[in-house]
């Protein structure tokens, strides 16, 4: 592997990663429109092989639409899912029984050599395979049995956004068919539009974060893979320190390093998530940290800052529309700090681990 | 809930966490010389139930040995492993199909209302139930089909130290026995009392770290959960923003808040994830990072700070050892910035979520 910079190719900081950011409702419209069909038919080949356990394996910010597609299996599907950890299979040369598994590998390009080598042993180890990336012509595409393209088009900013949003959609597209819905999901496309047309309350949180160096983010159940897409997202165009807890681990030991003042992002989508995540956005505002939160329009702490998200979308697809208004902040912090988010430091676009 | 500060007792900083970091070569022998038979019979139960898959739910630092007990029951045993989200079964209701499954909670308290209503709930949905806690007469422990005790003794610091290596030695010997193993493991009494005798590169360590505000923390395979725990450790003692991350996921995103002078630790045991987390650590001299390696000696960068282990530990027994320099680190940083790590803001030994 090598550390390179990406040129952003001299134009203005930032105009990759927003104009990328502002491309998803035509991709999430994309998908419902064009990508339904070959979703189901996937849908259909997995229920013929009746597989009962789901692993998903992934790196990165695909990492975090795994951890989406898992809550969705158990708790649509009550498939018991896990996040394989690819290091057992290529670094340690396991050989599970995977027997009865779907091995979902989730990756942008398709391109990463351990995921690859992962979802190949999985596939001799008896599982049935399904890689869901935004590159077809890919290796991991190629290796698996079966395969979904996002249909994101092609990503050139280094910090992944419609690829992250085109995966949540296609894995919710796929357990929603698998459950025998009818692809409900369409309201997406003018949420995600009302959010990318918002630009004045993220230039006000930005604003008031333009000097931190520390952020914490919490959310719990479906919003926990949002705080840890919306943590990288600031720590690779921003260089800040930010971490995300599920509201329930903060509380066992990273609680104790916010006082008044700490900057912390709560999301907050209302039905069974924002009922978890009350009690700690209650301890937050009592704490006197510097809270935003991320949330339906009405539903906030008075003393927060907020990042509205329209009302009305169902909590299993809110990921999917919580985590834009995190990317456009991402965006705009990195850009008000005078740094350009096309063009992070160290980082290229395909990251290659053995 | 409530978020309260625990006195430490008027007495010195740190008293409690020193003392039971000290305790932990004892707390080992014990577990070896009291509690085998009891992990062997456990076992012999699991495997009169053949199931064919473990799912691990657990919280804070209980969670780092879940993570750790994953890699075991993978690479080890060849069975596919999760750690189960125990909010999609307590806040969603979930309802999976849990034939074929074991499903461990592991909490050092066993008082934790949503690890208790999980295991409750896959007990309900057919699995096999193991409650691996410090407390056998706790309400998970009675919830369980199963128990093992991990026999630390009282913890009485707010920062679980001798609770967590107990909870690994416990589960690797639950693993070990799994395989038809004769319960090899004796090497780490030696080990962690060589360690725990020797603070002097630690106190150099925490000198050299006395005003980072930032950490980050990586490791690969078996020394994944170990950077995770340490992380934490120095969250809740000293306060500072300690991230752990994977060496793979590192490199996909993280790397770029890293510049010249940035706090690294990375933990390097050698073996298979030492290999693996090699290049990692070139990349970080490269970087010129202010790189601290946990590692035998002998094996560390010549710019790196160094925190020794002892020699010839086996990897997969590794994550017991490796740990505990970095909780000395994290009491010896804490006291050494004024605070007191038995006191930690915010927080209260037993963390109740639901």
């Amino acid at each position: 592997m090598s550390l390179t910079s990406t040129s952003s190719g001299g134009g203005q900081p930032g105009r990759l990663m927003a104009s990328e950011i502002a491309e998803q409702p035509a991709v999430l419209a994309r998908i419902l429109d064009d990508g339904l069909t070959g979703v189901r038919a996937t849908s259909s080949e997995i229920l013929a092989r009746r597989p009962r356990f789901a692993l998903l394996a992934a790196r990165g910010t695909s990492d975090h639409a795994a951890l989406y597609a898992k809550y969705l299996f158990e708790i649509v599907l009550g498939w018991p899912a896990g996040l394989a950890s690819p290091s057992t299979m290529t670094t340690y040369g396991a050989r599970p029984d995977l027997r009865d598994v779907l091995f979902i590998a989730v990756s942008q390009s398709g391109g990463s050599p351990d995921l690859v080598e992962s979802l190949k042993t999985a596939r001799a180890c008896g599982a049935m395979t399904l890689a869901v990336t935004n590159a077809p012509d890919s290796p991991l595409a190629a290796a698996a049995q079966l395969h979904i393209d996002v249909l994101a088009g092609p990503e050139r900013a280094v910090a992944a956004t419609k690829s992250y949003t085109a995966q949540l959609l296609s894995l919710y597209l796929l357990v929603d068919a698998l459950r025998g819905g009818e692809g409900a999901g369409r309201g997406v496309v003018e949420a995600a539009a009302s959010v990318v047309g918002n630009l004045e309350p993220v230039r006000g949180v930005a604003r008031r974060l333009l000097h931190v160096e520390r952020l914490v983010i919490t959310g719990r159940g479906y919003a926990y893979p949002t705080a840890r897409e919306a943590a990288l997202k600031l720590m690779e165009t921003s260089y800040l320190s930010a971490q995300a807890f599920s509201a329930a681990d903060l509380l066992h030991g990273p609680m104790a390093m916010l006082q008044e003042g700490s900057a912390v992002i709560a999301v907050d989508p209302g039905g069974r998530s924002g009922q978890a995540i009350e009690p700690v956005i209650e301890r937050l505002v009592e704490l006197e940290t510097d809270l935003t939160v991320v949330g339906p329009v009405g539903d906030v702490a008075a003393t927060a800052k907020h990042l509205p998200l329209p009302a009305g979308i169902p909590e299993e697809l809110s990921p999917i529309i919580e985590i834009i208004p995190l990317q456009m902040l991402a965006r705009e912090l990195s850009v008000a700090r005078g740094q350009d988010p096309d063009a992070p430091r160290g980082l290229r676009k395909v990251t290659k681990t053995w």
